[in-house]
């Protein structure tokens, strides 16, 4: 990976690199660098007090005062982020950045037009985003809490209905996956996080893992809830499944989520610094196997085990390391998910996700909620 | 502009363009293009048949067998999205796109690479966007209808707030900023709308519109609901803002209010195909003169109207067309918010925001909610 120091355009709210890089959300893209071992911004003068009193940025620049610097350096332009950030350059003698595969093209173009040399991080911008310090760690623990919310909430309410028929009643009306939803997220927006396309998804619903669910929830289903919160004060986000059926489980139905219950227990067991995440994986496609779950993949859809076992996750959902068939090294205090899933339509999917810490103990886990999922 | 079919690579959710050209919502990235007057898009197996049932693109490509053909087209290359656009771009015999300047850095210079050529849109990439249909028109008033229903929730709040000495007691506790947001949020949410950044800010807090608003709010303070959720069905953005005072108010800020009140009606009056933004700019300073209401701009804080009359919104919160003291003749059909402001620290701040299309015979409204603001 290029050694050069790193070059943002971007608000913190739709750019992860750009919240990790920044450690204080501002909503408007500005310019970050690398100078040196330090960090730099440029905010203008309704972001810059705020910012600067963050205390998260080595140096804070007054984007104005760089635009003025800027009009000298390029009197000939229409001084733009480009002139800004190329006079930023010179001024700091800093020759070359690294900029993220995504960062704006327009921009890349006039930047290497004033002569400004760019490589791409061709790959994650910042690699170490994997390790997750103290600090993060708590904060992805936090985000799961949040999902555990959403949990006891969906748990109460689920308790509560009353089965009629092929119906469950709850306050009066049919349960939907909406109606769970909204208090799911209620709750969570109320203990200070965001919570969005949460899935709840019961029956052959749950089989389709890009389906979040909508309509009447029934009796003696399998439902699955998906809760991946972000907290607000962080950016950072938890993720955690767990699989419920109001009434009374089947045989098969219970034999299903043993098997996915045993499988995850398995593989978060198997979790350690410098373990293959293919050797995880293989952990739950072996007990599948043994069990007798056959995963086959179609075009109109698929049953079984289809998907990966686990993926980083911080200040976005979805980082690395990923966990599946594919190798990869689970490096010391990284984080990730591990979710085993079984969907077959007609009898129902189950999938239990929780998050673990890669120690060189083994798994220190971040997430935590009983797995009782029957509820009469 | 270039007159090339357009090219896309992105989510819906954080690109407006793709959102716009899509009409469907589609959380990872995905390939979308012009043909002639036609839209195809490129979706994997997950997404292939809810895209396909939502009949928004003129065709649907198989992302597998795309790939399938740009592993044969390109048996030398690792193949990713740049060898799955090039083919495609081949096969129909588009020998140009322009993307948006935006469009991801790394993928835009493989393209180039692969000899497709690629044009900047060197602005917004679909102009027609500030356009509204009627159904678009109906779409940004339920997100007007939403902000509305947020201050309902928090009038109702206000009324039943009791005031003791300096604060503001609601079901026996200080009423707080984040209480007030928290009520609006659920309620929207509850509607089906997104409401995030919610503006709650009373006295000094709410001259410096880059604060949210935290802590007690107070009896006697003005207080700025500024309130612009997302439609989760469609997309589209409602923007309100309404000023409250809970108390009594006083001489100066009665006449404060009333005059960001008439300068609103006289802004909005002045709306029509073809007039100047600029002028409907020069509605609102030219009472704030009259009213002897004096901006300046400082380093540390700026007091007065010191920000612009209004903007577009749609799929975007922000967008074309801007309403400031630069010129913009506005076209027929445009959509616009109209908030006018003044802030004064030790008085308070007041804004009043509605939003309007343009139309040959005038204004036509889009949002609707009254204006009684001191509430006892």
């Amino acid at each position: 990976m290029s050694k050069n120091p790193p070059l943002l355009y971007a608000d913190t709210g739709s750019n992860p690199d750009q919240l990790y890089f920044s450690r204080v959300a501002v909503h408007d893209p500005f310019i970050s660098f690398g100078f040196g071992s330090k960090r730099y911004s440029v905010q203008n003068a309704l972001e810059f007090g705020r910012v600067l009193k963050a205390r998260t940025f080595d140096k804070v620049l007054s984007l104005e005062d760089c635009v003025a610097k800027a009009r000298k350096a390029y009197p000939e332009n229409k001084v733009g982020t480009a002139e800004v950030i190329a006079t930023l350059a010179k001024a700091h003698r800093v020759p070359s950045f690294r900029v993220a595969d995504d960062f704006p093209a327009a921009l890349f173009t006039k930047l290497r037009d004033l002569g400004l040399k760019l490589e791409f991080a061709n790959g994650p911008l910042f690699p170490e985003r994997e390790i997750k310090s103290a600090k993060e760690a708590a904060a992805i623990r936090e985000g799961n809490r949040l999902s555990a919310v959403g949990f006891a909430v969906a748990e109460d309410i689920l308790r509560r209905a009353k089965i009629k028929k092929r119906e469950l009643i709850f306050e009066g009306k049919p349960l939907t996956s909406e109606r769970l939803n909204f208090a799911i997220e209620v709750a969570i927006l109320e203990q200070g996080g965001r919570a969005e396309h949460t899935i709840v998804a019961g029956g052959d619903q749950g089989c389709d893992p890009h389906e979040r669910g909508h309509g009447p929830l029934r009796p003696n289903e399998m439902l699955i809830l998906d809760i991946f919160p972000r907290v607000v004060k962080t950016g950072y986000f938890g993720d955690m499944t767990r699989t419920y059926l109001k009434g009374r489980a089947s045989e098969a139905q219970r034999k299903l989520y043993a098997t996915v219950h045993a499988a995850q227990r398995a593989a978060i067991k198997a979790v350690r610094t410098g373990v293959d995440g293919s050797a995880v994986h293989g952990k739950i496609t072996a007990i599948f196997d043994a069990a007798g779950y056959e995963t086959k993949r179609g075009k109109t859809g698929s049953i079984g085990f289809f998907h990966g076992t686990g993926h980083g996750l911080g200040v976005a959902i979805h980082e690395a390391p990923r966990v599946n068939a594919m190798p990869y090294i689970l490096p010391r205090d990284t984080v990730v998910t591990i979710e085993p899933g079984l969907y077959y339509p007609g009898l129902g999917g189950c999938r239990i996700e929780d998050v673990v810490q890669v120690t060189d103990r083994g798994p220190k886990m971040l997430s935590s909620h009983p797995y009782d999922w029957e509820i009469r």
